[in-house]
């Protein structure tokens, strides 16, 4: 069998490991796990696999738009945020896409599977890889479509509503399209002063893309939605099949959002330990960490004694998978990502990278 | 909220029913139910959700390669076959599209979510609506991709690869594109004479769509796959994101596949079942049941004294789900469709359509 070329996403936890079990730093993933409502929502619905899924997703609908204040007409539910990209581009098909890099490599995979023009627009080190709005207002004028990770994918940085308010106003004057990935979004205490999700009536060329498999651990199960114009909701549904979304991802939906005391506590989870991996990090000599507001973090190498790769390399060889960052267009072979995980997982990288550093 | 418009399938178990639970014969679903280590598998992958599934999907790719008996490389796997169906006409794109009907309603929105133009070749009821194929083999060479089912839903006849290898020759010759749908052929004791799968390596313009969400029903989880050449599988892959078959389908699938008795068993029931079916219904005044050799009879009430929307009102009253063939193109308001079900469900209907007609 041949594996496809292009996945060059986290590792890979189903080849064999070296331990016997992998320590996975590599995927995004919130590190408290499958909360136990949702497990118990999963198999409650199990015995139901036997019928369709709701092709309306009626409970799941009205759980998406309660939790995340927007009007269940202006949602559209995905296989996954991955499904509702590719499905975007394939619909609308905007002739010139601009993506601001290094970030998230499927915004790039999805626009060119529907023949897009895809253009990069380099976020610099220097300024921590954040992108500079003035700037990125000047060239909205040049594109068709500005795709942006809000906080993006591998940097963890974050822009607010207010910085990117006139980006919006620019694209929507000359009829061009602004989407963004809001899928990390949920780890984050300045949400509400990011997102975008409540702009979509007022901007009709605003789609918000946001995934539940990260912040509810479900990325087995496939879960994320989009919210958009009514219009544009509809093209999407026509455009794809009625039973999208599985059962057992509709009921794990529903019970996750419901989860008020998990949230909070996985968003305190991970903003305590990853201030403790910063710090730890940071005295490893060579390694700066960019300060991110997600549940991972961008770890700059160049002034380190190794690249990424055979950085990753030697993680993998002690049964440790982390985010080789060479591959992303606008990065190169001095950067990792890692996700911040449980204390004592956490406690394990360091010992492990302590181990590889002495 | 407002429901899509454009959902046209079965009946809607998750709409409350009169009775408090519907008695589905709507959706054509394996009426032996999820099979005990299918389920088994599910549940032990369960805590696996917390991971995204294996985007080379493969101990599935293995598992339908050796059952199915084709290269692994000819197989791509989807989120059900829909999402498949969906893929090609996108990455594809044929200019014109030929769909002999009735046939399932999202061959044509498929279709025409990609822009194709879309012309019916009208089966002939007097003919059983069985396919002609030297008449297929005439208009083969006026379109550019032709889309069967095979066993066709809702009609339920069944072609022979020897009735169909000179439809194959002639499309091929043409560079034409033939879609075989597959999806109920496992229900089928005739399957060997009748699956094109093992061409596809000799025929680059042939694609086989095999669905395992009817046999061993599983339509909640999800779950279908493609056969075609390595060339289109790699261009299907490179146009879809790498998550699109969730964790628990892929277990389910390859858990499915290892079930011989209950394979066994089902094809017993449905075809014992359906002999039954059809004594009794055809028992009723003015009704006829059309020959089918999958797990769904079509019944003709031509001659009867109720239209096929009335039929469905009545039992649909009584919680009985069946299919209303009414806005099939090619059929009118005298079509049902019903599953073939366990004998006890079976019988139920019976007294129930019993009761109508006295």
């Amino acid at each position: 069998m041949q594996l496809p070329g292009n996945y060059a996403h986290g590792g890979d936890v189903y080849a064999p490991s070296p331990t016997g079990s992998w320590l996975d730093f590599s995927a995004n993933i919130n590190p408290l796990g499958l909360a136990p409502a949702v497990k118990q929502a999963v198999l409650e619905h199990l015995d139901g696999v036997v019928h369709y899924p709701d092709p309306h997703m009626r409970d799941l609908k009205k759980a998406l738009a309660q939790h995340y204040e927007v009007p269940e007409d202006n949602l559209i539910a995905g296989n996954g945020v991955s499904e509702l990209l590719y499905l975007f581009f394939q619909v609308v098909r905007p002739h010139r896409v601009l993506i601001p890099v290094p970030s998230f490599s499927d915004y790039e995979r999805a626009a060119r599977a529907a023949h897009c023009v895809v253009q990069h627009f380099g976020l610099r080190p220097e300024q921590g890889f954040k992108p500079d709005c003035r700037q990125l207002q000047q060239v909205a004028g040049i594109t068709d479509c500005l795709i942006l990770g809000n906080p993006n994918n591998p940097t963890g940085t974050l822009l607010t509503q207010n910085e990117l308010l006139p980006v919006l106003e620019t694209l929507q004057a000359g009829r061009s399209w602004l989407l963004v990935d809001e899928s990390f979004l949920d780890f984050c205490e300045q949400r509400a002063d990011a997102t975008l999700r409540q702009l979509v009536q007022a901007y009709p060329y605003l789609v918000v893309l946001q995934s539940l498999t990260k912040f509810y651990a479900i990325p087995g199960l496939r879960l994320g939605f989009a919210v958009a114009s009514r219009e544009l909701v509809q093209r999407l549904e026509g455009a794809k099949d009625d039973w999208n979304v599985n059962s057992l991802a509709q009921a794990a939906g529903v019970a996750a959002v419901a989860q008020k005391a998990y949230a909070e506590a996985s968003r305190r989870l991970v903003h305590e330990e990853a201030v403790w991996l910063t710090e730890r990090l940071s005295g490893l000599r060579g390694m700066q960490v960019l300060p991110g507001v997600a549940n991972f973090l961008l770890l700059d190498l160049r002034a380190a004694a190794l690249t990424s790769t055979e950085l990753t390399a030697r993680l993998r060889a002690r049964g440790v998978l982390v985010r080789d960052c060479a591959n992303y267009p606008g990065l190169d072979n001095h950067y990792v990502r890692i996700a911040v995980r449980t204390h004592a997982e956490n406690e394990q990288l360091i010992k492990h990278l302590e181990a590889i550093w002495a």
